[in-house]
């Protein structure tokens, strides 16, 4: 058998020593280091260059945080109610669902934009790969990811909210400019309401960020770890899940018994 | 059926606002809290109170993040090799590991402290707290959570670093106190070299914020999370779960083929 | 660092062959071994030793396969509707949940009657163990593992059915009637209707098979992974979880949207 | 809010009865299925038809059960090191790695020819089909799902014994065929050797059989749970997680240490 390599550049130790993206654990984070500035070190394996680039990478991550009570939190609310010793279980249970229904856009949005724009420095006329974009979509049947929301609308308030972030750090550029004409053309064609929303904007500002695509969905299940978190605590003081698994399997299954 | 309430107090929506802990997501979150702070205000359900506890909780929470190749990290990378679709399922592989072994001296250690201790305004003797503790463990020959180390021995060099930080922030008090003595007594009574480690330092730093240590594991799986997603994206740039899965393959089972 | 072996004695294989815990996958599995005797062969690294064996521990796993509308089923559907292409996921979600409070009585159950009766041939006077094994977990103020059911009461039925087939097989013996002895004897003690459960049926009988109580949730975990795609298939052509969790998030927020 | 149905047919239970698919636990299921039989019932809600239907059905199960040592396998094991009371969870972990790398050409193999031949009643020319088949995945440069393997080569000795079964028990079809012919034509096409591998034999068979290709990877998933709980019991026995993440660990960060 051939020999690989096996190597990771992330953290080495001594005895006396912990070091992460060469950053001493003991001297130059605990203490110094904040939890965003952490986060930040561990996914882009550099500290941020200045602080329009952390204040940005911030705002992504918390509107992330918490989305209320939703599949994910309600996984990890029945799995905490069957293993409560296990609340790491009942975390992972939350984050299983954070697949192509509801954070699938965010990558998707990402990819569009990416694969659009792929030199920021070029991006050439945004509205017409908007046009070309949401035109190819729709010959394809194909949902343009990042546009419509089922209850934020006519628009989704976290867009305006990261954008106007993005304004001030220096983080609104071409793909946010396309994310927004693509929403806007969306609407023109369909004659729909179809604002741009959260995801899309987090897609178009991490894209100026230069976060591949591929890594999105990464932030998303790092900052939604923090929710469930809260839903864990939550559900040890105030628990709903017993209640409401009794409530459903009567319901569903009342047809049945009825008919014995 | 008797119909139980089912209410959650984390966050609501209307379509054009989102209340997350009774801040406007839009207003008073994105752009102006960071990560730590989004952190502090989901496990406990308010702002930090003042700078001192701010720097307390990062300093908690970025010394869990990342751990190296560990168990783990290495169910991370195992299963986005077979799943590198579901980025999601990798971080939760990574996370369900952190169970008694790993993580559950945490716990451990902080339901000792805060049992000994059930109110930190009148924490009595500590040094008594401690001979009484190490005496009842090692004559119920259980293991004593949070001393001892394979590796950071004599000293755990991040048990310093937080402690630092808990000095300089005013949460050093008498858990770390008591925690520094259970120490001590557990190398006189055993004459073995056990230092305090780092989930010791934070059962203590984190009993002193008042949390509960039913608690204490949530920290630690956020934070993990965080920096499980920091191996994922090496793994997707610099794989090894390949090469190693297929060399222990061939060792596992080399002793059954020659047999053949 | 000192090497230590690493082996596992369960397959191995060659470009032309595969042999599993000694059977050759092609040859002597394939079309030979029906799916109770794989799993038996896989769990006990041999195959029965005759037919009432075999009968008996198919009767334990299929009991275990399916109970209706549970917090782990409910898991598993919230999760499929986040991630409906990642099937793996929603299972595994569902499984996470089989803790402390499900499956966890049936390792405790098993644990407390292989304790009791180290030496099945040997088992002493059953009546007198029931009487201090209830005399002392109610003296620790203990839940008593196996006995009593919130629904199936007086009786569960569904020990009388795995007990029914344990007579006929020969595996009623002295644990099973240890685990009946402790119920009558509990229904005394504490003048309630405590029904031997399920969970200690299958505890009695898979000590009476020489099923160490560590392995016992191992087989739960097993027949549940396959009832929980059931709730998958039938959450593909019948969803209930979009509905669910949008009713649960309504009624959850309902207070603080109204204080709004 | 509108309110939709929620319902479940799987199961329904009384105090003194539970029924899963119209079939009485205690008198029906418990002493009457075997476990591969129940395991049909919970994935097609019916009993097989004839003992032939069975025996396929088991054929594909037990196939499944266990691969040796894979990424899926050492996540299990990896997860049971940290969390040894949490067996559920080193399940689960190692189902999470099931996806589009190892059990996707599962699902894809079945689409492909579900898509190919709608109706097996009327496949029509197989061979044609083939061609176009393998000329329209070359021209999109995708990979044929089911042709190749790393390993068992040039033939997969999985692909004739389930196919042996399929043709003792009238469910080698057209689809089996089909498969068959889009091998042969692409090992003519690339001039490489591609057997038809095991996933692809299952994907005919399965499609054969009535199963429709979404629901594929649940049939794998629930085979493969009962595999890893005897990668569970073995490494309870035998442990070697321990031992590989402290050499990988070392190798992985020499190049780190020795920099210092």
């Amino acid at each position: 058998m051939q020999r690989g390599e096996v190597r990771s550049d992330i953290a080495w130790a001594t005895p006396s020593k912990v070091v992460i993206h060469g950053l001493d654990l003991c001297e130059d984070i605990v203490g110094k280091l904040d939890f965003g500035q952490m986060a930040f070190l561990q996914i882009f394996a550099r500290l941020p260059k200045d602080p329009n680039e952390l204040q940005m990478f911030n705002a992504m991550m918390v509107i992330l945080v918490e989305h209320g009570i939703t599949p994910s939190s309600l996984a990890t609310r029945m799995t905490y109610c069957g293993a409560p010793e296990a609340v790491q279980a009942a975390v992972a249970a939350g984050l299983l669902g954070l697949g192509s229904v509801f954070v699938g856009s965010l990558d998707n949005a990402a990819r569009m934009l990416q694969e659009a724009i792929p030199d920021k420095a070029n991006p050439g006329d945004v509205a017409m790969l908007a046009q070309e974009i949401v035109t190819s979509f729709r010959s394809r049947k194909e949902i343009i990811p990042g546009v419509g929301h089922p209850f934020h609308k006519p628009l989704d308030p976290r867009t305006g909210a990261l954008f106007r972030v993005a304004k001030q750090t220096g983080y609104y550029g071409p793909y946010a400019e396309l994310m927004t004409e693509i929403g806007a053309e969306a609407e023109r064609q369909t004659k729909r309401v179809l604002p741009v929303n959260v995801t899309a904007a987090m897609a178009a500002v991490a894209s100026q960020m230069g976060i591949p695509w591929q890594v999105c969905r990464g932030l998303a299940v790092a900052a939604r770890a923090v929710g469930l978190v809260g839903h864990v605590i939550e559900e040890m003081r105030r628990p709903m899940a017993d209640e409401l698994y009794l409530r459903i399997e009567h319901e569903a299954s009342e047809h049945l018994v009825s008919k014995g």
